[in-house]
């Protein structure tokens, strides 16, 4: 038995539904709080960890930003409070709703459906912070409880997953069956996996890119599961790498444009961002990004721009932030302050359409598995 | 045999592979006619409709712009003309390249391509330009010698296809398989329709609804193709609705948040846009916008945002724009500009999540096809 068939065969089986149950558990314990508490005659409240810039650090041992000691309540005593204490609990209500039930909302749907409760909500803004609050108090992620953003990314690979999804429950699909990829939705992150034959993942920036490894067989090629982030990896699609990474030991390689932003969608998958401080489970401290890097522009000697002025701004912002430590980050931006250049992922077209994944990628993944 | 049984059998058997060889034809033609020029010791030269917003009319029966008579020649006589010519035949080898590898690319591959070939172009602008071309002087559509946009929409129904793709020839997939959705690109829009068990095709623009949409089993209660257009539906997936309303003579309605932008959407849908009207074969004259109306706003009383000025301004445009000709059109621009409000989609979620499906969807449908 090989070392990931060992690692699976100890997952306890059905992981996802043990998951929705503590979810679901998350949230009963906070409304039997609140009846508690009116029960012994108390003002309801909530205690949760301070979101606050100033009680939120970097964690090197979790490689990724947590909440401090600092925390705050909210007190119905508080006539300030009796508001935002009245959406967080019908907030809470709700989800456990769509939950139960496994329907899916979006941030937008919150915040109308509060119309069909006569809860007020001011603007968006007010019931999407509503929805942060409840994240950090039952410690799971509004994905978690069933609000997913609009934006999907997708995947092309040699998995087969077993749906949980009512009306889909223990259909199995091969994700090579669409050769233009799946949406990784609800349906998806909400599977089970049965079998893996890939023995690691390429996460990839651009849909054109995703296509082309598709059509030049890296899957085949290279045993991977191809997943396009489409940019900013959405946090479903964090949270499902993570997954793969932890429950199938696969590595996860990043390949983004050369610029600050590309090199930034690595590290958010890598160390999640500060905005989700109060969260576990969304990142993947040991995927590795593997270009293209300011050094590859210059080796590779590939077709680029300026950087703008932005650009470098924002290159001295992650200069400053915890995340960047280490060498590789270091030389990185230092390169790319240095040369002033940013390049494309599909640069490498200029030496045919076909070598970046000929010559480029092997050379990188014999990198990587080298360190 | 049902009515549509018939037209399925009368379609020729791979009309997705006669297609590719009449792009190829077109292709082989225009280079053989600059190699006759050169042989018979003539200057090289292109002659191709004007896209100038002079050449530019509505067509009433085609319903959607079409180019007038006036040509533009492009001579190897001229000084002027030897750097677009060569472009314009070395883009023309280039997608001949690709079509014959079934190889995909996208408009910023072929700008990077072009280094490889030490073929210069200034900036991307120039290379699209080309590409355009290309496509006003062969006739198809850049998808159509596979160059695709980078945006994908996604689709779930009870269509099964066979692929075309190099290396999936042959096999087949009902597009159930995956809740969440499969991607819309190359490989689908080059799959034969196999069978089909829909009867209507429903496009909606937000991917929460495209999901909530799948979760209420619409594509069943409906019978409904479902399509997930992702804002403004790529090129690739317009011309796919046309495939799914002329092959299958499947009804499309279209479906989007209630203001000028979305309605917009509808419109590119069904009559093309003028920056297309070289080519054929986008657009699907057939299909019906169905919400949501300035006029649900004001009778589902929905929860509305005030028009901004440029969504005013927007509307002013859209009444001078003769794609917006006849009843439905003019009285939804005259409401919009009456009440100055719109609303999104998920505005129905005031009155529950599933009040959208359960009671807005039925009575749109039986409104359509009572016209």
């Amino acid at each position: 038995m090989s070392r990931k068939e060992a690692k699976r065969a100890k997952e306890p089986k059905g992981a996802i539904k043990e998951r929705k149950l503590k979810v679901l558990n998350s949230l009963q314990e906070f409304g039997a709080k609140i009846y508690g508490q009116i029960a012994s005659g108390d003002f309801p409240s909530v205690k949760m960890p301070s979101r606050s810039i100033n009680n939120i650090f970097y964690d090197q041992k979790l490689r990724q930003y947590i909440l401090g000691n600092k925390s705050v309540r909210r007190s119905s005593r508080n006539i300030r409070h009796i508001r935002p204490l009245t959406q967080l609990v019908w907030t809470g209500m709700f989800v456990d709703e769509l939950t139960r039930q496994s329907k899916t909302s979006t941030l937008r749907d919150v915040f109308y459906s509060a119309q069909a409760y006569e809860m007020s909500f001011t603007d968006q803004q007010e019931s999407d912070n509503l929805i942060t609050d409840l994240e950090t108090v039952i410690g799971y992620s509004r994905e978690d409880f069933n609000v997913f953003p609009e934006e999907r990314s997708a995947i092309f690979g040699d998995l087969t997953v077993e749906y949980t999804l009512p009306g889909y429950e223990g259909r199995r699909l091969n994700l090579t069956s669409h050769p233009d990829g799946m949406m990784i939705g609800p349906a998806l992150t909400s599977a089970e996996f049965i079998s893996c034959k890939a023995d690691k993942v390429i996460a990839i920036e651009k849909g054109g890119l995703f296509t082309r490894f598709i059509e030049e067989n890296v899957h085949k090629r290279h045993k991977a599961l191809l997943i396009h982030t489409a940019g900013q990896a959405p946090r479903a699609t964090r949270g499902f790498l993570r997954r793969l990474n932890q429950e199938l030991e696969l590595p996860v390689y990043i390949f983004t444009d050369g610029d600050p932003w590309g090199m930034h969608i690595a590290m958010v998958i890598i160390s999640g961002s500060a905005n989700a401080a109060h969260l576990r489970d969304l990142n993947t401290p040991d995927a590795k990004w593997f270009g293209v890097y300011a050094t590859d522009i210059v080796e590779y000697k590939l077709p680029s721009d300026k950087l703008t002025e932005l650009d470098i701004k924002r290159l001295y912002e992650l200069k400053r932030d915890p995340r960047y430590e280490g060498k590789l980050w270091n030389r990185e931006i230092e390169t790319f302050i240095k040369i002033k250049k940013k390049a494309e992922q599909e640069a490498f077209s200029r030496y045919g359409l076909t070598y970046i994944v000929d010559e480029y990628l092997p050379t990188k993944l014999e990198m990587a598995s080298s360190e």
